[in-house]
């Protein structure tokens, strides 16, 4: 509680000094910031010292700022060391870090650039980590050589646990993709990663006491617990907690396989979707034997006090069809089937207990029987969140933060934890809301197209996470992902340029120009809305290769197409650059289907696509005509507009799984012209 | 030579059958081909057989290509068994490999693909991986899915040695990146890697009997024993061998860091180039005690049975100025220094012998006091080559197939060992002929930008020393090559990606866009002006992060615009659909200086490209004033004419180490445009 108390008063502080956004290419933006004037120039004869504390770990650390420097700049710093008399980067430490991650622990520190030398100081490694991330940012590319502005920053979180959630159940993920989805979290100050395990569709760890979990619960694809170990450090190394979930007593259907005897119906399992369903039985004693071998060995093998158990989404209907089960709920006085998956808690609590973790679950583990030291992770919302937080419960917001809805960056970025219900809560209250997590459900996400998915947009919770509340300007958060999002592919991250490899397969050809014209104007649909569009389960074997799956969740052309459209408007259609910037963007998609045509016909997976092509191609001669009419001041006719009416009707609709975004900008031109506003 | 008259009629006969070069997307093509109806879809049911001999190794190639199969299609081929009843694709090998992989092992194999299967067989295990490597590019996009078309291939390479040569001396190259490169050469069929691991610069393999070898004698930067172990083995799996180079007794002043006592001059030896320099003193008995122990070392850890010994540039004014060796020449009867050198590779021969391995040198090496086991790599060239033959000695040719002189694919593709003095020689001469290595001298290489230079213009090298010397059609060569060229991206190389970072790094930028048109019409300068252009000595820590390295070594697009110019020109400047593609591009180029020269002020790595950007906007305003006077049908005036000629030079010299690749056609424009050519 009293470091909480502390964090507020600071963000009070804090406020003050970055009301004004100074503008600087960091994300997320620090607590405090002041612009010096001049710069260190970054150049061969870098060098690093560290005073204080220091550990291997520390040093590690160091070393990989230095590379991650290097393959900023492209310059390999033959004389960097340790103990540089006159060092570019100063670094002091305090005290080491705690051996396993603590939630609260830490992670503040001071930056301080001058022309002559860089001082970064923080009271242990894991603040060092993170101001290490802010210098790495600051390298500009500048007239005279690369560059960090002088500049001063107090930085520290706004909340301690700042997560991601992968779910590598419904598509397995391997850990290379994993590790430099770790790297970027880390270049974001992200802290957790909240590792989704186990579901219906697979069991993703080698459990040496019960192997049919994971040899019968999944197709072949695992992680072995040495490789667990090995990732986790890797993960600690970045001063990032792993948080591991095994979704019980739903979601858990891949258990089944293996040990059928744990389900509420008896059943022949498979993986397959297609087969039999059910969720535990939590009325055999047999299923707590179980469970306390099975969180014994996980609890060995995640060092992280937390551990989560999921919870959500029980369908009561296995416990309903089951006597034994409803017997039970009535022999021991509960009410219902929340009343059982209450008592489920109460004993998987003892069982987390006994291995010394805290539990973590979904919103449905909320139940004034369960004691207040656990976690509630909330996918329902702030209002949930609030709830518990008035119980005295802690809580972490997922709401808002589902990556997998491909939300623009803004929609999340305008969500807060402390919005909304939590914003009406005491200081007591609001101290429980301990952060937050993105989300990333892998049902239409694979090992190629994860990173597109989780990347650039993530940044934006981080940095709603991290930053004060009041960092919440969308066009310089905007300004400042364009500059992050390359910055992210030098760790390795694939979320801009996976696009490539995927046009180059579903064209099958080298020349993908007037494929990436077409994609780079649609958007996937949103929400559910592409697993909503199949009949039956959604298939998890299928490929993911479709212009969908090559799309970004958000367009930035589109995005770029419809601010100019906007500039245009708002300056009285006067605006001759604008004008004929927006020419030769509808230039571009009108001549566009006459190159693509070619390539949909011999192509299974592009056929698909050509009524968007067209689609696309109407509107650039839509939107040109419609320039053609305000250059004339005349209004356009009313027999045209109405045929435009039908395209831009048609052109809404989502076609192959997408959205053409630059459609709302060219209704606006039609709109504007046939006002003939240009000669008002 | 019983094999090598085989493949001589082999190859009479394959002639026959490849010379309509079928247009399947091949590279290298085979020796004989026959294209079949119909193709067989290649869709989640894949599953494959192996019949016959079969190991651990071969199983695991087999599975690497389905891997690969996996990746170009975006399929998780989850029924893929190594015992399916009616497999998509049967394999059967007769017979297992050689432990060590030897020069004219078998490699054949024969593949027939109908719409029911494919069928791959092959003596051994290394004739399955060529197979493979066809079957896989013979995938395409259909528009009913992917498929291999039907076809009988019956393939053997017409040269037994083909390889690349990768110097890890003057720029260290990780193994990764290493490993990435084997994987591309297994894709065209390479079987030799010749890793020049020792000069000047740096000496990059761990000793264990002379450990400052790698410790003074490096920047820090060398692979350790276990290391080569583990990569030999990846090469041999993929069928290559891998030939080490020691460079001595020239190219050797990394040697002399730790030990100069084996340099013919005194001096405190440095990897800087701006230290003193020398050559290795053959005159004393403790060189080759040194070099015994240190060969005995290298042969254990390197199991091939050839061991390159370099031999090459030795500068005898080094032995010159020393009295004491001047003085051992005269002593034993030696003319001059060539026979000093000839003396300390008749003893090399000898330890090499005792260590069971046969030497290989460069040119200059060839000597009638040597035995006739050695093996001549030509970088001189075929008269070079056939000399060496027509003694009796094996030879391999490079002349022609440096990478690092950055010429056009097509001046690699002409170049053919068998060619100009070499094809005087009889039968047996030309027999001792092994084939030929393309070379990668990384002077101006490193990680980021090696793959760029090998790829993809690697491959049309490993066709001409794979395919039928008949196969030398350039369309076709362009055509397969493009094709191939991003299929090589999917196995993990970055030659056409790594430009993407390259130019974010300069522009400092999220939009790259215009400093991508630039860099797509533009290529470094040609064989060694880049170097020849700095005074004093070459700095090898300077980084490698101007457009020059960004630039690719042969530009796709001024090769097709090159092309669309021409086929307006043949065409009597009446083809509207080619006049209208020169115009786009034409305005593009016109307009984009105005976009980029913003970006050059800010970019201490761009603001060098100033007036290639003024040229090339310039050049896109000509050719089009060019194309105005062949509409109207009218002569340009002599005037205008005269000023094009004008900015026409200027455009042609080189700037920033970089040549503008569209000045020619614009000039073809303009001159056309003088004749008035329209109206004839």
């Amino acid at each position: 509680m009293r470091n909480l108390l502390v964090v507020t008063v600071i963000l009070h502080l804090a406020t003050l000094a970055v009301s004004q956004q100074p503008s600087v290419n960091l994300m997320p933006m620090p607590s405090s910031i002041q612009l010096g004037s001049g710069q260190l120039p970054i150049d061969q004869t870098f060098s690093f010292a560290i005073t204080g504390f220091r550990d291997a770990a520390l040093e590690a650390g160091v070393q990989r700022a230095v590379a991650a420097l290097s393959r900023r700049t492209g310059m390999h710093f033959y004389d960097s060391s340790n103990h540089a008399a006159n060092p570019t980067l100063l670094i002091h430490v305090e005290h080491g870090r705690e051996k396993v991650q603590k939630v609260g622990e830490d992670e503040s520190y001071e930056l301080a650039v001058s022309e002559a030398t860089a001082k970064l100081s923080a009271a242990n490694p894991l603040g060092i980590l993170r101001g290490l991330q802010t210098f790495l940012q600051l390298v500009e590319t500048t007239g005279k050589g690369f560059a960090v502005p002088a500049v001063t920053i107090k930085d520290q979180p706004r909340f301690p646990w700042r997560g991601l959630l992968i779910d590598v159940s419904r598509h397995f993920i391997p850990l290379d993709v994993l590790k430099r989805n770790l790297d970027g979290m880390a270049a974001v100050k992200m802290n957790v990663l909240h590792w989704h395990l186990s579901d219906d569709q697979g069991f993703r760890v080698e459990s040496k006491r019960f192997p049919k979990l994971h040899e019968m619960g999944s197709d072949g694809l695992y992680y072995t617990q040495s490789e667990i170990r090995e990732f986790v450090e890797y993960a600690h190394d970045r001063g990032i907690r792993v948080l591991p979930e095994f979704d019980i007593p739903g979601h858990s259907r891949s258990w089944f396989v293996g040990y059928p005897e744990l389900a509420s119906s008896p059943g022949r399992y498979k993986i397959d979707p297609a087969g039999p369903d059910s969720v535990m039985d939590p009325t055999q004693e047999s299923t707590y034997k179980f469970l306390d071998k099975f969180i014994g060995e996980m609890a060995k093998l995640f060092p992280d006090a937390y551990f989560h158990i999921g919870g959500d989404e029980v369908d009561g209907k296995f416990w309903d069809a089951n006597p034994k089960i409803q017997s039970f709920i009535h022999a021991h006085g509960m009410k219902n089937n929340q009343d059982l998956q209450a008592y489920f808690n109460q004993r998987l609590q003892k069982i987390l207990n006994k291995h010394h973790k805290v539990m973590v679950g979904w919103d449905e583990i909320l139940h004034p029987e369960l004691p207040k030291t656990i976690v509630v992770q909330s996918w329902r919302g702030q209002e949930s969140l609030a709830t518990a937080a008035r119980q005295g419960y802690s809580g972490l917001l997922s709401f808002g933060y589902y990556l997998d809805l491909i939300w623009p960056a803004a929609r999340h970025y305008a969500i807060d934890p402390m919005s909304d219900a939590a914003a009406t809560l005491n200081a007591e209250e609001k101290g429980r809301i301990l952060g937050g997590e993105a989300c990333m459900w892998s049902e239409l996400v694979g090992p190629e197209t994860i990173d597109s998915r989780i990347w650039p947009r993530n940044a934006v919770i981080a940095e709603r996470l991290w930053s004060p509340q009041e960092i919440k300007d969308v066009n310089s958060m905007y300004a400042r992902l364009g500059k992050l999002s390359w910055r992210l592919e030098l760790l390795g991250l694939t979320h801009k340029s996976a696009q490539t490899l995927l046009l180059h397969r579903m064209t099958g050809r080298d020349d993908i120009a007037a494929a990436r014209t077409l994609a780079d104007v649609v958007e996937p649909v949103k929400d559910y809305a592409r697993m909503d569009s199949v009949k039956g389960p959604w298939d998890f074997r299928a490929p993911l290769d479709r212009l969908v799956d090559a799309a970004s969740p958000e367009s930035d052309v589109a995005r770029q197409f419809r601010d100019l459209v906007q500039t245009y408007i708002q300056g009285g259609y006067k605006d001759h650059v604008a004008e004929a910037q927006i020419r030769t963007w509808l230039t571009i998609w009108r001549d566009n289907d006459a190159k693509l045509q070619p390539l949909l016909g011999p192509s299974f997976l592009l056929q698909e696509d050509a009524p968007l092509s067209e689609d696309l191609s109407a509107l650039g001669a839509t939107g040109l005509q419609a320039l053609d009419y305000l250059d004339k001041s005349e209004p356009s006719p009313e027999a045209w507009k109405m045929q435009q009416a039908a395209l831009l009707s048609r052109a809404q609709s989502p076609k192959a799984d997408l959205l053409l975004m630059v459609v709302a900008p060219v209704q606006d031109l039609v709109e504007g012209s046939a006002a003939g506003s240009r000669g008002r």
